[in-house]
């Protein structure tokens, strides 16, 4: 029977019991139960409401149990229902008495709530770390290829030349405001709701400021109604994680087109690599298909508990307990797209040759002949037409820019003249570039120093 | 090392290893797996390409793994990826050089999809099954109360009575409409991608109707690109299911409603029902708010695989491996909503009483007063005016409509006479409405009576 | 004052009021409104509720109506909330006591749901048009090059060569099942709402019957409630959008990959590109990046009506008026992506020189050498292996399978005699394939010439 | 001809045309497009890269096309595509020269960016407004009530009696962390894009830091290929909105069911009310069934948007001209909805009567019971079972508890004393909360006065 059962004549049926079951799931949280329950009873000693005798009873009884569950040995029961309830009888079988006064002041309701927002809270540390490993490997890419120029595209058309790092670089942004949302969710999910038991607080003398501090909450909250029925910490964890995982889609798509012969710009090694149960010559960069694919269920999941916690009337409702595979579903699955990111980074090497070869085409030069124009004067619009026609006259004769004679950019505007050679082809047009932030050396290797700094990377 | 790792130098990495394994949840394709392949190699000896004796080895060592598996024996290797390479790896294991000519003209990309479609018809059936035993399980209880009058609700306001059994057979139309659906997407569904191989069919003189047919489908499929590179039969069963799930959610918040103290239309049986931690008084029909929860699962699982396949280009790309959590997910999460929806409807009773005696709140004879004054020739936009004045006297008097003397009436409009009182009070205004459809005791009877025609249940 | 207002002492406040409104975007079901007003009063004149002389005003004057707004020329009202409020009350305007009648045995429910699902039933109707047309666009793209050979990706890794038709026809094929699942959606629409009133029908003897067959309805819904709480067509309308959607963000992303330059494979004209304001080489090929692009709203728009549908209890909500917003826009957006999508494949050329050069890269024909080997005799596990190591040899060599000497070949494997050559090289290796759904020559022609016929295109 | 259209020989098709224009919801950027330019026109003057004569006309020019397009004197163009192309053509045709010089060292890319950042920090601040009125309304009405005690609800079922104040101090709560995202989302959104040009920044002497002053922001961006393919901002915001919807949605759902027959807690006036048009009876309080509703638009936004940007390599896309749209959208609703709850809560009033005479039901001091347990020593899953015999008790004798005599109470358990009775009955419930945020009356005076303090509400 049930520990809520007093009043109940016959149990629930075995479809009932499956259905709404969640210890399937929620045993990972144990150890934050259990940490929740450690400080709640060293509470309810300090404040008298239960012996030191009994505290230290149920500290030693959820102590062997914690053991238990991390050697394999904890028997977890669907007919207990949760990780609260598994826990508590298994205290109470195991120590008696004193187990019975653990759920003095609390309800499962704030109980679930503060595991939860524990779990979040190491959940967003350790995703943080692994967004900073991918950050250090993105860097450390860079650093190897200071030099290389590889087209920039707009629509997927080439547009112009970048550096390589830039590129790299700009992912390394990207990830440092994931990082920003992830630390902003942290502290707003750092509070502590345990005390505000079922819904309205407790008529006992506990000390909510206590508990907080001893599980290193900012503070406990404020209202206890607010306290039980409010998800929006794992809405907003599950955003910061859905936006990450689309930056990182977002990768995986450039670097499955780069692996692609028809790019041809980098090649994973056999370690970051699987192949084909049919075709023996393919070399396929899975891993970051799957970074692109899994994206997919990281955003599903942010769905999930969206539609879950719409139109749920004040306080806590059962229609609860589903935010918790959604949110487990997520970080599991953005630590591993991180994790693997940063994996493939380290085993991935460019085909710098390849690359070099590949750049006449595209005109990528073409915006750094207009911005030629400009400085001889003339006004940007005008200028953009007459590259607009010199790269018309190009494609006419099928060469690039910088092969066109004087004769025919005279011919074109007499505005030309032969510094205007210093502006063409791939390499002076990256040298041109000058403004903040912009794909000129200087700035990118600022930018990439000023990254090694602060991701801590040794020279 | 893997299968396809002729030409590879290491292996991939443990965490690549670990985050693109897809054993730990598609084994449970295994049956569709053996049944495709013991199709399949039924046909390529039929067709000359392997013999009759290595057909039966072949056949014979499939029987024995399915029985393994069955018996919790079968070892499921996470190095082998997943439930294909497992099963075929075995195969080898066990009967040696036969075994190396079951991949003879076909790819794991046929063969997933194969599988997936044969895994995805199965979970349809079960589904129409399960839809078609809550729809007895709402006729039955119907039949239970045929004479109940209850609230009809729009806005959640009052707003006319209506029979619980008009009521209850709502909700059986939409089941009848979600199994439709379901129909409809098996249909679509059952083409059979076997022999399009990685995705350009073979030159190997296969048979591609004889496996459809020995595995039931309507026919091949005819583009073997195509065939590997789409999911949206995945998408679409997945829809369906979520318009399901919508409809269940819907019922479920009613119900939820219902059995609240304030409704108190409705109470769960203890087997239904569930108790809180702290407060022994309560019993909460947690089923329902279950149901209504797990619908947002079902919806994030289509979520994901829309986002999935979004902007993949042709053919089979790794990110699809990903389409089969989620399908699972919402197969799981529906036949369960269904079951236990059944359930619910089985165990429950409508306080009639309780009903009986609040139905005279709410003014839910004003239409039928309406309808009486558009029957004596007043337009209905005037009748609708008159009853909102008679209405406006009642609030003031705090009366109901039917305690409305006949001077009062009058003095609002010359036109009533006596026999208005005969549209008057809620049963009165049950038993006049006729139309088809309409929640009049002869419409509503017929309907329950053309329901338990078709659902075969004997009266 | 509103026309429900009889009761009301106060207006409600500008801002309830801008909040509520519906009118600045249901005005487009206006010809529907106006339609099912028509057959309302007809069947309402039939069964003797009003005069046929009144009848014949009404329907004069909502001619009237329908002119003046066709011509630009009826003025919308927000204080008259919605498109029925408007037109009832600007015909009781023009007509007087006649219109008054028009509302006779009907509600704005049950109103609002038969113009949905008849503007629903003319919007597949224009999809369907459309998504013929496309099909029609891609195959006539094919038939301009029977003859040419593209690589097929996996995983975007070019894996084996295929026709160029096959892969358009897979596109056919999909567009297919898209249309199917508009058919079988409309066939679950094509029911009649009208008559179910508020939510529980009429006292009034009218006859759904007429209403049904006069508007082109299937039949009348068969319950009331049914009929005017549930969106489940307008669900299953968006669903099939988004499916659809979803495919064609796929043929978005892959011809945006072929026109780029590295791919190189196709160009579009002049009139379905577009320029950069900054880079004037660019050539853009900017329609199927929206088209990819705005398969997001197609999804959104599906999202927005789950979430709103989930959780409302029965009967008509007044959430569901926000259905009606995201139906059009999806409509709107899939009409615009299907009717770009034809006019991009009118205005495509496949660069075949190009294409064919790149063909050798990739060892395209590694699968079909496999085959070669099962023809042999080597079962394919054996065969898998082997061709990975030729495979192996040609990349330490720097060359392609067909550059192997016999030698080479032998040293790998004896089995190989001199009839291999006669498998290599991509010709040769399409020309191999012989499967139904294959890529080899006879089987594409004729699928293309199947749906030829199936389009009504003439030879 | 476009102002890109240089080497273009044709126009783009009709369909293509209106299928790409932007114009007809962009143009509500002009005001951020012209404050942009106008700071990139100043700082080119600066910088020496313009005089400060065109400067001067280009400005003049700008603020007469401001006050054109305030006035409505403006004519947007479809064929100029967006509302950057259509403002520089105005301005060069009303100012000649100077304004071809306008584009100089920027592009489209980093201008739209701009544009929307700028609107977004305005959005956002002007929500952040809303919130705070609507905060300002729950105070007030909780000032009002301040000693009205409502059921508290779990599961939708009656669980302990709490203070009316403190369920609206509950939303008050959730409605600033609603505000906190928001905030940290405009420190992230400010940050100026402007100068990044296309994609790789310039080779032109400007001065990103003196735009991004001049415009208020904090800073440029660090990195040029970032700053113009990033959407997170937009993503971020949509979600803080999504989340805020999502409370509001709960609100709806609270107060539309507290506004039923079966609650009647609440009554609406009419000004925030509706009617039908055919049940003069009903007062439907639509405005917070559309708040529900809308909360369903608000999150299919951002599922828009997510799909939008998933996969798409760096660095622009066409695609993500689809940003806007959803993100008006977005802003557009959550406006709305915090006005209108606002409005909302400003026109209610609580039947304070009503809910008295309902609060005896439900045995809403069953948990206050159990703590009078506990304070006697009796271990708390001990009191639990002991007040669960107590409710049955009552349920058998159809009783409340505190009506329970002390004969009865002595022989459930001999712990009982006559002080029982101080812990019986909903307002000695209450009074007995003391624990910090509980709905103890003197915790909630003091959660009350904080936040009138908080919210500058004057005494």
């Amino acid at each position: 029977t049930k520990l809520w059962g007093g009043r109940f004549e016959e149990g629930v049926t075995d479809a009932v019991e499956r259905f709404t079951e969640s210890i399937s799931y929620d045993w990972q949280l144990y150890k934050y139960d259990i940490m929740g329950s450690k400080a709640h009873a060293s509470m309810l000693a300090a404040q008298g409401l239960i012996t030191t005798g009994d505290r230290d009873i149920i500290l030693e009884g959820l102590d062997q149990i914690e053991k238990q569950i991390q050697d394999g040995k904890f028997e977890w029961r669907k007919d207990r229902e949760d990780v609260h309830m598994n826990i508590e009888a298994a205290l109470i079988e195991k120590v008696g008495e004193p187990a019975k006064k653990l759920h003095t002041a609390r309800s499962r309701n704030d109980q679930i709530v503060t595991d939860l927002r524990l779990w979040c809270r190491d959940a967003i540390d350790k995703i943080l770390i692994r967004i900073k490993q991918f950050q250090v490997s993105l860097v450390l890419l860079a650093s190897k290829y200071v030099d290389l120029i590889v087209p920039g595209y707009t629509h997927l058309q080439r547009a112009q030349p970048v550096l390589l790092p830039h590129l790299l670089l700009s992912y390394v942004e990207q990830l440092e405001r994931d990082a920003g949302r992830l630390i902003d969710c942290r502290e707003r999910v750092n509070f502590c709701p345990l005390g505000a038991c079922a819904l309205a607080g407790t008529g006992l003398p506990i000390d909510r400021f206590k508990t907080a501090k001893d599980l290193k909450f900012t503070a406990p909250m404020k209202n206890s109604i607010d306290a039980v029925s409010d998800r929006d910490f794992v809405l907003e964890f599950l955003a910061a994680n859905s936006i990450a995982a689309i930056h990182l889609s977002r990768i995986g798509e450039e670097w499955v087109l780069w692996a692609s012969e028809e790019f041809g710009f980098l090649t994973p090694s056999d370690s970051v690599s699987t192949g084909s149960s049919i075709m023996p010559q393919k070399k396929n960069p899975d891993p970051m298909e799957l970074v692109r694919g899994k994206s997919a269920r990281v955003v599903g999941d942010l769905m999930t508990v969206l539609v879950l916690c719409k139109g749920l009337p004040q306080a806590y409702n059962r229609d609860l307990q589903e935010d918790k595979e959604p949110l487990f579903d997520s970080v599991k699955a953005i630590l591993g797209m991180l994790e693997v990111c940063s994996e493939f980074a380290q085993n991935i090497s460019f085909n710098s040759k390849r690359i070099q070869s590949s750049l006449p085409a595209g005109y990528l030069d073409a915006t750094t002949l207009a911005d030629y124009l400009v400085k001889k004067g003339v006004p940007f619009r005008t200028s953009h037409e007459i590259v607009g026609r010199c790269v018309a006259l190009c494609v006419s004769k099928n060469c690039q820019l910088t092969e066109l004679e004087m004769d025919d950019l005279k011919a074109v505007h007499p505005v030309f003249e032969a510094d205007v050679y210093a502006y063409l082809g791939v390499e002076n047009a990256v040298n041109k570039f000058i403004s903040y932030g912009s794909t000129g050396s200087e700035q990118v290797k600022r930018q990439l120093e000023d990254w090694r700094v602060q991701l801590g990377i040794n020279p």
